[in-house]
């Protein structure tokens, strides 16, 4: 753990001297509040050592990071139900597109596109958006050991605003690809905005470096073969329409979200979760992908190499 | 060794066994009048062990296996270059697709896609077609210390029924992506006529999976960015629109082509090439997917666990 | 009118008797309990003569063909504000379509496809659905002289199974185009859901075809400018993407709508009202296309010689 | 003949006192010689009434509007074969646009997008583009009783630097549409050439303005039902992108090239001709289209009043 820490402090250290780039997300009102130049690494080992530089205990919602657990949570419940639903094909388009789903009657790319993690979401059990993601929430705290929260007002913001989200949503069930329209965008709203913190995500992720078996605590989160759906999912799709760089650059799985948080796993030995809100054009975190791809440099981490 | 040796004969026994699915290739006359139900599978290590069942010595062309070496000469020479013409994300689409390049200019979405490969031809140094294919070839002996030669009939019919590549360089120009049309179909289509076997791919890609030198020869063919480069364009578009399933499945870079060949790269350990003729609806070799899936299985190779 | 009506009669006669092909609409519930081979004919000329063949007093809803008025209605309100909102170019593309939405910033091509014709029905003045659709109904009496009403169970059919157009909707807020979404797509379900009769129907085009001028009461409904865009919209996006043959087999401009109906119009000389509620590939009447056509081929009608 | 010439004149005038606006093409080198502030129109009525103002005799190349002739040529010669290859559907496309090829197993939408001309120039009789120009030109001579020309310099400036008009055809011939690639794009590039000036292309067009007939040789050209094809195709799809607003403001079929020439018919009355080089966002003659809605409205010619 030392290499690996002294690589992260260094990491850390050379992204907090460089001048900032990137934009805070305005697109919900409420993720304009922050405070752009907050900075955030933290790493955990199997072993459950873990070293955390800069605003490591700042919250932040999960956004799009969510879409990697509330799909686990759906393969552990019946993994072969999720793929006939959602596909694995990377799409080469951002995030919010709705491009390809009607050639495709409407079937989302991947679960990581929007539509595709409504369509997750509204995998999740429970019935009804509330129970659904108290159900969410059971499932991060599994994952965790911490008990998460909703951020009320990020959740409102999202509630109000999201025309594109609940245009999917409409899109899925006109397909039916859904069942419910307002569970489905409502759930996905609600674990959108459950607040953690880099120390709390690099946790939550450990199960997935760990061929699904949270190394801490012996339980199995989810099946081989849907950890390493997801892994290769982060890898692919993770990173929106950067993820071809993120993989040449970073060469790791990664799930990052508006809100400027970036999981990323190193299969068989860490979880790796950065905090930075200034995003680039793709929408990913700048300092957070600067920040993983000296930590990937200087401990050789890539999966390609 | 003795393990790879088992795993590798284990599985080429189940295939050899199955029912053959998919259909041959038939857009260039010359690939519809191989024999069908060809099968064959070898598998080098960095120390040079290699083993080989099935037609290990019946002959192929590379068809778009040939991508990957022809990007790896180009970015030997210049690859600066490279990613200004060619980008690096997946496209969700397949190989034909001429859709995605209009948005852009015309540039290529990654070396892979038909219409990057051509661009990545035009840049073997040469100045013309017969030039620039002796150096691809000259590039081919250096890494597979044999002398490959083109098969005359498959060049014959790609160069009189290849309107669909010629539409996409003539679209190139038009955007200035190349510097001449004849020049640029004619080397890629002499590349894609290039005749192998899967002994010969194997060794031929060995270099991959040791981050640019010939672990035999101990010459570095490119640099190691480059090498994880193109590790990593093979994983996420090395099999077209079939990448994430290809990704999930088996978890390795994969490159594939028309004719049945398929080179896959277990980085810092082995080079694999499969050879079966019957493609599947995305185009990629059915049963040299199957007996991918299962060494990768069998050995636990994925690189995404 | 004599050889007028001698030719409507005679296209009657033929349509009558001729096998009839394409099938109901049943993407709506309540639209494939029809009687699939009822077939009517009505025309009107600017003097009030009107001669009506087939089931002429049986009731089909609007649909599709309500987008003429809406559009005759908002332009009358604030005819500049409309083509900020919806463009007037074809779109090639069926009338279901979402894909032109996204590249152009969610604006609609034309008000006939219908996030366009979601975006006019928002613009009809009232602040609430209930309000709006009494402004659309008290719109049709002026033009026809009686007073449609709404068929509850279409209505509700519409309404409950409506969710690509609540997509569209909901796609048309998130770019500000529209003010609120139930209040746009309940007025646009509303609107579709008018019952009338071919008779009728051609009375209420009657203004079209006279410059915006009702002939029979003087009153004028739309400025000229503004009929003469409905006119011209109706020829070249009034048939969906069927528009292109209409133009050169029927040659007058014309809106269909998925129950059958169809209205054409003969600038300064008639309206055209047809009735037949199984559709081509297209969306459009087979039978009703067919009268148009024969009739327009024996009087001349065709705009375009 | 006075009340047209009236028009016209007052037309020209106003057009000729305003600040033009727009942008010469600059796409092939010598178009972009041209003097910017050319402006021309001519009238021709079915009586053989003629009146022209403005720079009437001076020459520019057809472009475009070359589209319209060919088009008529071959249906002349096999009707039924051409809308066998080419649609006749608006795109809501530019006219440089391949997009909708590939959906559609690469078959034109319309006769009058590039994909589609030069899928009708493949159809011109000659066997080879020597040839088939020759009868292009002899085509031309029968409806203007004149002998247009080619301009060298321009067929050389389109011949070197087409390369999207080339990646169209080679297209196209991937898909069976087109015999010969080079043969399509050089009678094309040779038709496009072809030198004319506002009172010869206005007589041009007169036999379009006639159902068919020359009405001053009294000979027939093309059948009525092709005649009424072309004018109504000109409507719909005869200046790209803008064909609804040129509808909507003008009201009659046109026919624009990039030199800044357009072709308007006034069915059963006239035929007009301006040219002025100076092109708008969509690719048509600023002050050509302002000549042609300044008269359609001071004689209200609009088809659909």
């Amino acid at each position: 753990m030392k290499t690996t820490e002294a690589a992260v402090q260094k990491a850390y250290e050379t992204v907090r001297k460089s001048a900032p780039s990137g934009e805070v997300a305005t697109y919900i009102p409420e993720l304009a509040r922050i405070n752009p130049d907050l900075l955030a690494i933290s790493v955990i080992d199997l072993q459950g050592n873990q070293c955390s530089y800069g605003d490591a205990e700042t919250q932040f919602t999960l956004q799009s990071v969510s879409k990697a657990f509330s799909l686990a949570l759906v393969l552990q419940e019946n993994a072969a139900a999720v793929f006939d639903t959602v596909g694995f094909e990377p799409t080469g388009n951002p995030f919010f597109s709705m491009l390809p789903m009607e050639s495709e009657h409407g079937k989302p790319r991947n679960p990581f596109v929007n539509s595709g993690a409504i369509a997750v979401s509204s995998m999740i059990p429970g019935g009804n958006a509330k129970s659904s993601y108290a159900n969410f929430l059971g499932f991060l705290e599994q994952i965790c050991e911490e008990k998460p929260v909703m951020d009320v007002d990020t959740h409102r913001s999202e509630s109000e605003t999201g025309y594109r989200n609940r245009a999917m949503a409409n899109f899925l069930k006109q397909y039916g690809w859904i069942e419910d329209v307002d569970t489905a965008v409502e759930t996905y709203f609600m674990q959108c905005s459950t607040l953690t913190n880099v120390r709390q995500l690099a946790r939550m992720g450990l199960f997935l470096a760990n061929r699904g078996i949270d190394p801490l605590t012996q339980k199995r989160i989810v099946d081989e073969e849907s950890c390493r759906a997801i892994v290769t999912l982060m890898t692919t799709c993770g990173t929106y329409d950067y993820a071809g760089r993120v993989a040449i650059e970073i060469g790791l799985p990664c799930k990052s979200g508006v809100s400027g948080g970036i999981l990323a796993i190193v299969p068989g030995k860490m979880s790796i979760a950065a905090f930075a809100p200034r995003l680039g054009t793709h929408g990913n975190s700048e300092a957070g992908m600067e920040l993983l791809k000296l930590i990937s440099e200087e401990l050789s981490l890539s999966l390609f190499q």
